[in-house]
C-alpha cells in the first residue's frame, strides 16, 4: 500500500481564539504524537495533506451558532505553526467537513498512488470522520487515527471511536491507535 | 421551509436476505410511523425521496466482508414494497453511503426549492449520517429522524444520536424524535 | 489500454417527435456504423455506455426556448430500439450535458479498469464534447468519433470537429472517423 | 440578475514563456477591455474571479505534449499582474479545464447570489468553453466575452465562436461582443 496523512482542521483560528477550549486542550496532547508520524510520512516519502477549512464570511453554515472563522485567504485558515509541515506538503482548502467534499483531492490521492489515508485532526464527530468515510467512497481505505484527533467534547470523540470501530466496512474503514497505526504502516 | 424526505436504502434486498437480522427487525417497528410521514409529506406536496444503494459488482466495497447486494438494475436495489411510494417520488441510485455522492440530488432539491431534508432509513452510522451531513454540506438544514432510522446493533445507533444531538451545526443538523419531527412540519 | 464505448443521448423522444429534423436524419445515417462498433464493444467484452438525458419539468435548462423532453423516468428518456443494446450495458441518466456531470460514470470507468473512451451520439458540439473533455478532466484518454455524432446542423458539428483535430491536449484527446477508430481499437 | 466575471488562465508562467505565442499576442490585445470589464465589476460590487490552472508536476495531462506548468503553489500559477486584481477578489484553483470541475465554484456563486457569469480568458476552446458550459450545468446563465478571449490559433477561437452563437441553449448560452456584454450589463 501507498498512504497518505491527512491532517484535518488544525488551524490558527481556532487555536488563537479558544486557547483553553477542551478541543484544543485535547489537540495539545496528541500534538507531538502526530509530528511523529508526520516526521515518519516525510521520511518515507509518503504525502501529507493539510485540510483546511476555508469558508466565506457569507457561508450557509454560519447562519446557525457559528461565528465566522478560518475565511479564505486570511491567515487564521493555515495550519498551526506547531505542526511539522514540509514545503512540499499538500493544502487542501476545503469549503465544508469532508477534505473531500468540493475538493480534488480524490484525483491528488489517485495521481499519487496512495490507495489508503489515515486521517487525523479535528473534530472527530464531523470533518475527521466524513473525510474518512467519503475516502472509503472514493475507493481508497481509510484509518481514523483514535489517538490524533478530538472533538468538542470527550464523549462526542469517544462515542464515534465506538460505534465506528466494527462496522461491516472493516477493514476498509478502521479506527487504529497509534501503536496499531505504525503497525499497518510497517506491515506494508 | 420547504421540506423533502429521504428514505436511504430501506432495500428489497437487505430486507429479503437477512428478515431476521437485528437491523431488519428495527427498521419493521419503524415503517408504521415512517408510512405515516411519507403520507403527510405526499399530503402536502412536498418532495419525498428514496434513495437507493445501486453497486456493481466489481465495487471497491465489497473487497472486505460485505458480499455483493443492491446491485444496479435489479430488483433486490428497489424500495421495499412495504412503504407507500408514489409514482411522483424521486428515486437516486447511489453508488456509495450518502444519497449525494455522485448524484444529482442537490440540484433536485434546489430545483424543487427545497431547503430542508428529513433522513430516515438504514443504517443510522453510515448512509443516514453521511447524508444528513453531506445535507449540511451542500447548504441544505438537515434532519435525521431518530425514531425512523437503525443500525447494523442499537449501540452504533445509539451512539450516533447521542454524538450528533448536540454539535456546533445546530439547529442546521438536527436529531428529532417523531413528535419533534411532525411539530417542526407543522411550524412552518 | 481498455476502452468504453459511450453513446450520447440516442433518445426516443428525439428520435420520434423531430423524425425529419436535420440531427436525427444524421443520426440515421450513421446508425449502421455505430451498431457495427457496439457489436465490436460487445465481442471484445468492452463496457457500452448509454448515456441519457434525464431531466426533471422544473429544470433550469428549461427555461430558455427548449420544451421539457427526456424526462426522468419516461420511456422518451430511453435509447432508441435501432441501437444493439445489450441488457450488460450501462446507463447513465444524467442531468445535463456532460455524461460525467454529477454521475459515477468516472467511478464505474475506474473500477472496470477503462482507460479511454469512445464518444459517439448527440449532439456534437454540447453533450458529446463536453462528455469528451471531461474524461480528460478524470484522467480517462477520449475520442470524439467524427461520423457516429451529429449536431443540428452540419455547420456546428464540422466547427467542432475542425476545432478539436489539433489541440494542445492530442493524442489524450483525438477526433477520428470510423476507420481511425477501428485501427486504434485493433492496435491494443 | 447579479453577474459575476470569470477571467480563466491568464497566468505568469503562459506570459513569461511564451511572450511572443499567438495566443498571448491575441490576449495583449484585449487586456485593456478586460481591465475596463473588471473596473466596472468592482464599481458595482460584483463578484470577480481568477479560475487559474493548478497543477501537479505527475498529472494525467502532462503524459501528452505539454510540457509541466501553471503548478499549484509556484508563482506561474498566478494571475498576471497586468489585471486590475482587488483584494476581495476570488481565486479558484483548477485542476483542470472548467472553473467548476472540482472546485467549489458553484457554492461560491450561489452563496454570493451571483446567477449569470461572464467568461474571459484562455483557452476559448477548452477552458473558457468548459466554464460556460459548466455554469449552464450548474444553473447559471453564461456569457462568452468572445472579444475578451483567445485560442492557440485565431481558427480554434473562431470555429468556437461561430459554433456557440447559436445554440438550443441560448439565451441561457451566449456569445457577446463587447458592446453586447456592457449593454446586457447595463439592462439590469
Amino acid at each position: 500500500m501507498k498512504p497518505a496523512l491527512i491532517i484535518v482542521d488544525m488551524l490558527k483560528d481556532t487555536f488563537r481564539r479558544h486557547p483553553e477550549s477542551p478541543i484544543v486542550l485535547e489537540c495539545k496532547k496528541f500534538i507531538p504524537f502526530l509530528n511523529d508520524f508526520i516526521d515518519l510520512f516525510h521520511a518515507k516519502n509518503y504525502p501529507v495533506v493539510f485540510a483546511c477549512d476555508s469558508f466565506l464570511p457569507e457561508d450557509f453554515i454560519f447562519r446557525a451558532g457559528l461565528k465566522p472563522h478560518s475565511l479564505r485567504g486570511t491567515e487564521g485558515s493555515e495550519p498551526i505553526d506547531e505542526l511539522h509541515r514540509s514545503p512540499s506538503d499538500h493544502i487542501v482548502q476545503k469549503r465544508r467537513f469532508s477534505a473531500f467534499f468540493k475538493t480534488d483531492l480524490d484525483q491528488t490521492l489517485r495521481t499519487l498512488g496512495v490507495d489508503r489515508i489515515f486521517v487525523s485532526g479535528i473534530a472527530t464527530n464531523i470533518c475527521v470522520l466524513t473525510t474518512a468515510l467519503d475516502a472509503v467512497s472514493n475507493d481508497f481505505s481509510a484509518v481514523i487515527m483514535e489517538q490524533c484527533c478530538a472533538a468538542h467534547n470527550p464523549e462526542a470523540h469517544l462515542a464515534v471511536i465506538k460505534a465506528y470501530k466494527k462496522t461491516p466496512l472493516h477493514p476498509l474503514l478502521q479506527v487504529l491507535n497509534n501503536k496499531e497505526c505504525l503497525e499497518l504502516l510497517k506491515a506494508q
